[in-house]
């Protein structure tokens, strides 16, 4: 029997554990994604309560809660942070195999070195011990940052906005860790939209491109490009239902766009062939860029329309979408070949079962560029558990080539959430270790640890051709 | 190396025995969804041989026999009771990895008291030994009820059954298992079917209500509701190709109807549309009155003409429906959550690719009603063997509040059958003690067991609105 | 720790060895799909260097390669075959998980008896050593097909073939292993392919039948079926992108046809019509002459367009096809079976997903005609590794009746692959093991080696009807 959480968490072999704690443990983090806001960065920021740090914007957390038949009003709600937390902890204590349970306990352990359990016993003590520590002046959002080891973070920003936090902190020789931003331009490419004809009026006042045509889009985007090249950008995101190819020419592509400035909202197909262009547009100016192209999808978001109205979006009401046929994605990476506009690409779907269907397809589209230019991403958002994570590890490496894999991402909206890394890395580690020790692969600790530190850091480094600072 | 189907069976951690053998053993088995006959529970009818208890209606052995190249004639045909069970054992014998070798060992076992293993050379000394067991006053299916320590069945009856033995078993202060109906109104829904005609006249006749139009039918079967509310039913049940959701307005819905009364078939959107219609209407009454809402869906039946010709349906010849878009799935929920009539929902599909899409779905619509008011229901059909249970409760888990999960069911047409409840908790306490014993979860065993005795029978009792007569 | 590779690869419990050394190793291989060449067989030819025999034609290693970003030069280039077996050697040493790394080692240690590790530090010794090998007198693929103990193997045949090798093995007494034909007709099945018309002039030259009609094609190749039957011939091949059922009328299809002679490519709609006829007409040759059918498909081939211009096909550029609706299957066998022409079928998908849709599907047309008449095919191409294979055999275990699975194939080009044989029998031997050694079934060791053996060589005797000459 293995002590709860204990040094040795989820290192269930003695390769695991020397492959954790003499490679993966000390290397630096590069959280290449996520949503952290670079002005609360900026600002260094503190939070009055772990509450508000916990719950004030965690949707992992809220789903959980409402599963388990908590009011509302102890979620999004008008309760106090005390009671929130309460409810929070009542859940938590049964949240038996959900993942939430292992990130809330390194949480706990990495920043405020609580070693207990979280449950409704203890809740009134850990409530009072973590605001104690959140008084403190050293527990700002970047001390936070700071004591993650995290070397470079990239921000998720879109094409209007004015990177100002961004060349603050590029400035700010006070602070080690790289921020950088990434470019994400759903809202100028998702043209169903009701507030799409605004977004774009906006796009073209920041660009300075008066936007009339298809074209005059694309040339604003590229403007904001350079923008956002300036500003040491190197990767993109999209955020896709799925990775269409509904090919179309320009003639037809412009008269989609026309329309819609006229107010008349295109078809599914229409859409489908706007996308397509645009995507087509987006990733040659990346390979131009040597940018890397992000692709997430395989989510059906805001389900619960009463909810959206009263919350929005990203509030805890997302689902897997189990509609994304491989042939389009693999006929989309084949026309952007065929034109030589392919960019180093990240495939990320929502359901694990593409998992074979994206590894199987990264595969045909490899050269010497770079190593495994087109990658199956991390286990993503619902998939981040132990589970999930082994499976896309085992799915990368029976297919693929896992030692060039870029790794880890937190994807979060919290300052908290680095420990995912390390919740990653002893699964890598076990997961090696197991094949290691069942006699599958050589008991080479000199190449193992190799793997380990390139997968921890040092591939992520390379393939966004990031600057070490260490 | 572990005996076979010892006492400690699938039990493989430490934790993992204490669980069940203090926690999940004796709790009593709240079987909410069968297909076992009222009648025969009133009249306690008592079986001559095993093969009539064991290969009278069981598709799950005729199937496996009829993979292992057993002639018809020894299973649904016209071969001797005895012969019949001979070759049974002869398949069963080396049917290694598939559930019926556990099944119907622990139903020898549990029901029989034979430790041995059957197989081509014990059949002989197996038959007898069972059928001189049947033969014997105290084994009628009352006694094989009672026995298993079952609180609850609940039945699956049309909506113009009578309820004749359920009220007569209502009545009966002898046993001590409480019978309840549960609604299942597929017949009404399915106006595809050439025999949905007749149906809706013997609705009519039934309901007293002439059904002229959509609205007449959902009036008579509200007249049912009623009268299945009045002998305590409180969930129902449905099977779908998928959870569809084809708006349509009460106009073109009503003109469908007319249409299939004067003999036109819909096509499959119009299908889509009427069978949306009657879904929507279904789940209002249900939150109406507090039923659960059961939705299975995944399966293609009757594949096999000829057969299908000779046998009827639920003769073993079904199988896995790949097609269900969560994305309507989704929006057939959130239509109901807008229209403020989702009741309690159990979601089940056959196929297990749909885990995390359920799992996921299910998050979208949960409120403080109910804990876990939306759930994913239990390994389903052919998934209800070890891996298809790991496979549905770690997705559940990973993805939501394990503690308030309902648990299991037999699905079975089958006095014998209890022991499946055995099998789910054993694999429940096994997955539980391998976290635990991993470190993935504080060994706090009083917890656990409240976890395991919820699952085992108390969320059901709950969830359910059933009285505890225990 | 298990050392790497030891007489126990893949063995983790005592029942496993047992069962392996004991029941499986010693069975010869019934290879009955592979892509070798007859012709090669005759001749008898040497290879020069381990770089032609392993990368000459191995499209797995150089997706690996290209995974790992080696330049296309090493790989199909114009490198050396030294310089391409370094390059292949480097990524080879990392890559942890894949099954090219256990296939490659068993290969060097069963051929050419080298036990070490071949990566970058040792690829230079492992070279010397393998040309050293291949250049005696007894390394000819002769030998190499001896040394593995094989029966019998069936490569893949188009029906214009002459057979010529074929029939020159035939006579051939001083070579043990019988090699026979099987029939691939896909290149007549593929309509809407520009070199369809080519091809079917040539099938009417080599047939004696003139083709005008659909009615025309269906003689030649009846014709030719009766040739492939004179040479032995008993199981055929297809590549679909799934298995669709779209029936037409004959007058649709000859219209289909007589469109396509005069150039007219049929849409999607029309090329499932056709598609369909062909199956049904193929299907009932195949029942007519006792021919196995076997269905591979869920694969979208050829995704990268450059390359296929410069490769082109069988160059490690294709992918999972996640379309594949498991209602047209089972419509499609449904029909098969009701005008009882359903012949034993083997059905193999590309995508895992696929596994339980297949297992359930098979289970719906058993007959006593053969054990496991309909089969689900061992874990293909993409999925023949590790966890892809134990995923096949626990579904195939489940859902059926393992014990009479026909077993493994190599689907190889290539003469040094039969240890997969072996990785597929200590695969299946660790899965039986485990189950016994966990209480899931009993310590019998007789019955489990038949098993063992049935699965390793009995069942693929027997269901195909080759003789046996050992």
């Amino acid at each position: 029997m293995k002590a709860f959480l204990d040094k040795d968490f989820l290192l269930n072999t003695e390769t695991a554990r020397v492959l954790y704690h003499e490679a993966a443990e000390d290397c630096p983090i590069i959280d290449y994604h996520c949503h952290i806001s670079p002005k609360e960065i900026w600002e260094n920021i503190h939070y009055d309560t772990i509450t508000q740090v916990w719950l004030g914007g965690d949707h992992y957390k809220w789903r959980l809660m409402r599963c388990a038949g908590v009011d509302e009003k102890y979620i999004t709600g008008d309760a106090s942070d005390h009671d929130k937390f309460m409810a929070w902890a009542k859940v938590l204590g049964k949240a038996i195999g959900n993942p939430l349970y292992h990130w809330s306990h390194l949480e706990l352990r990495r920043f405020f070195g609580y070693e207990g359990i979280l449950n409704e016993t203890t809740a009134e003590e850990v409530y009072k011990l973590c605001n104690e520590q959140l008084h403190r002046p050293d527990f700002g959002v970047r001390d936070l940052v700071t004591r993650s080891n995290v070397e470079t973070i990239c921000t998720t920003d879109d094409p209007i906005d004015s990177l100002e936090y961004h060349e603050k902190l590029a400035e700010d020789r006070s602070f080690a860790t790289t921020v950088l931003p990434a470019w994400r331009p759903d809202k100028a490419m998702n043209i169903e939209k009701t507030t799409w004809t605004d977004y774009i009026a906006k796009l073209a006042e920041v660009s300075g491109v008066a936007i009339r045509t298809f074209a005059d889009l694309k040339e604003a985007l590229s403007v904001r490009m350079d923008f956002f090249a300036d500003h040491r950008c190197s990767l993109s995101d999209h955020a896709l239902d799925y990775v269409m190819y509904a090919p179309a020419t320009e003639q037809e592509v412009e008269k989609i766009f026309a329309d819609r400035l006229a107010g008349i909202i295109p078809d599914d197909a229409a859409q489908a062939k706007f996308k397509t262009a645009f995507m087509q547009f987006a990733a040659g100016e990346y390979t131009r860029r040597g940018w890397v192209m992000q692709l997430h999808y395989g989510c059906r978001r805001d389900n619960n329309p009463p909810m959206f109205d009263r919350l929005g979006p990203d509030t805890g009401y997302d689902c897997v979408n189990n509609t994304a046929p491989s042939t389009q994605t693999a006929a989309f990476l084949g026309a952007l070949k065929s034109a030589d506009i392919l960019p180093k690409t990240i495939l990320y779907s929502l359901n694990t079962n593409d998992n074979a269907a994206i590894d199987t397809i990264c595969g045909c589209f490899q050269d010497s560029s770079a190593v495994c230019k087109i990658q199956h991403g991390s286990a993503w958002w619902f998939n981040d558990h132990f589970d999930g994570m082994i499976d896309q590890l085992r799915s990368f490496a029976s297919l693929g080539y896992l030692a060039g894999f870029v790794g880890m991402l937190t994807d979060s909206r919290s300052f908290l959430s680095y420990p995912r890394h390390e919740y990653f890395r002893r699964i890598l580690c076990r997961v090696l270790g197991e094949w290691v020790e069942q006699g599958m692969y050589p008991e080479d600790l000199d190449t193992l640890k190799e793997i380990v530190r390139d997968i921890s850091c040092r591939n992520a480094r390379n393939y966004f051709r990031f600057a070490s600072n260490i």
